[in-house]
């Protein structure tokens, strides 16, 4: 099942094969098994939006032992978290901006986790119980910025550094989780939930040990090694498993 | 003039001398100008919350030249911005919780700049009109923590480790601005805006450069010399020259 932000009023919509209709329930209020389905979505209405506004973004700095290392970082013995700045999400089909400040921007193609109740210092079966499902993310990064500030939030949180979607894939079997990010239909990574150091449900307990979890919090569960550059007039597609791919283009900055 | 965030139902209300009136307007939206007051505030309803609910927290790592050398850094050239979570806020009279997987967490008096209208790439003069006013903050950091991540994000971002208030200077005289901490009513910082390396003007536009500043966004400009361990039992102040005293409880975590 899959669940849609759309069109121009932020409505919630559900799409079960190629049937799509409006949900009447409030996702980030009432349990999955209760949600109510109403009309039909009309074609024209179809267009997805970034499927969630969280009150915060947490990344993990490294969580693919291969990617750690092609940076050149030791793994952490703990989960390295960090924070996106909310306004740097951007919906399918948005452009991703090269900032002026930045001479190397990054693709990073990432599984992102969708919170779907408060969870305060949960236990395993708490904290996989919160998770509502799963979306396709790119973690947009300034290489340099993250370098040379440590705190990494100016390098990741830059507008359109996080493009989201096109869907969650609500309630997923979080063992057989892939991605797979392509540059210019090429493929430059490829990651499964196997080959993570922190599985999900360890990461969001972890996370909701150090802060609560709201209802539509997102967290980034970090990328596989391949992180490639950004030129203008590229376009990205990151797909994780059981969503459509999400696909941004490149643009350079003007004012 | 003081806006404030109130009683059970969040609205907002005005303070001037000892008068206070609802206010009718939308602070986040409708220009101060424009405020609307109607009638008065009934005395049990003077009860402060957190005068923001943020879509982003942002920080400054080191804007006091004195504090920078009293944890042996260096200072950069130019300002070290980091996030800490919206869900680490508390209001005036809420309790600070030590959380057990910290051994030191340590208070940080601040001058909190509150936008009032979105910002992007915005010039001096755009920057200074973006802020709405200041309020008193404690930027509650988990030093052990801060130290080892690196990102600061866990260290920073605990449940209870934003207190705000107790309300909100409208459009205050950005170059006069004092703040002073005080544990058990010893004072034990103390900093004025002319001690900054970057004033406040100069961070709101800095920060606007790498992200969409929204109405309600928070800016903490840094804490001067004087960072002191928190105890249970033990009392916090925090006061911004023209606000009342910001007044928190430090207690030990409990299941």
């Amino acid at each position: 099942m899959l669940l849609y932000r759309l069109g121009s009023e932020s409505r919630y919509a559900i799409r079960q094969r190629d049937e799509w209709r409006w949900l009447e329930s409030d996702p980030w209020h009432d349990a999955v098994e209760s949600w109510r389905l109403g009309s039909e979505v009309a074609e024209p209405e179809r267009r997805p939006l970034a499927p969630v506004r969280p009150s915060k973004i947490i990344g993990i700095g490294r969580n693919y032992v291969e990617h750690a290392a092609e940076l050149g970082n030791a793994m952490p013995t703990e989960p390295l978290i960090f924070l996106k700045a909310p306004s740097s999400i951007i919906g399918p089909g948005e452009a991703i901006v090269l900032p002026p400040e930045s001479e190397r921007v990054e693709l990073e193609g990432e599984i992102g986790l969708v919170i779907g109740r408060r969870l305060r210092r949960g236990s395993r079966a708490e904290s996989e119980a919160a998770i509502l499902g799963v979306t396709a993310a790119n973690d947009v990064t300034a290489r340099d910025l993250q370098r040379s500030d440590k705190t990494f939030a100016r390098g990741k949180s830059f507008d359109t550094f996080c493009p989201l979607g096109p869907a969650i894939l609500v309630r997923p079997d979080l063992g057989e989780l892939r991605v797979e990010t392509r540059l210019d239909q090429k493929r430059v990574q490829e990651g499964h939930v196997d080959e993570m150091a922190w599985d999900p449900v360890t990461l969001v307990e972890y996370v909701s040990r150090h802060m609560t979890l709201e209802p539509g919090d997102l967290l980034l569960t970090g990328t596989p090694a391949g992180v490639t550059p950004l030129h203008a007039g590229q376009t990205v597609e990151v797909e994780v498993s059981g969503l459509d791919v999400l696909r941004n283009q490149v643009v350079s900055w003007s004012a």
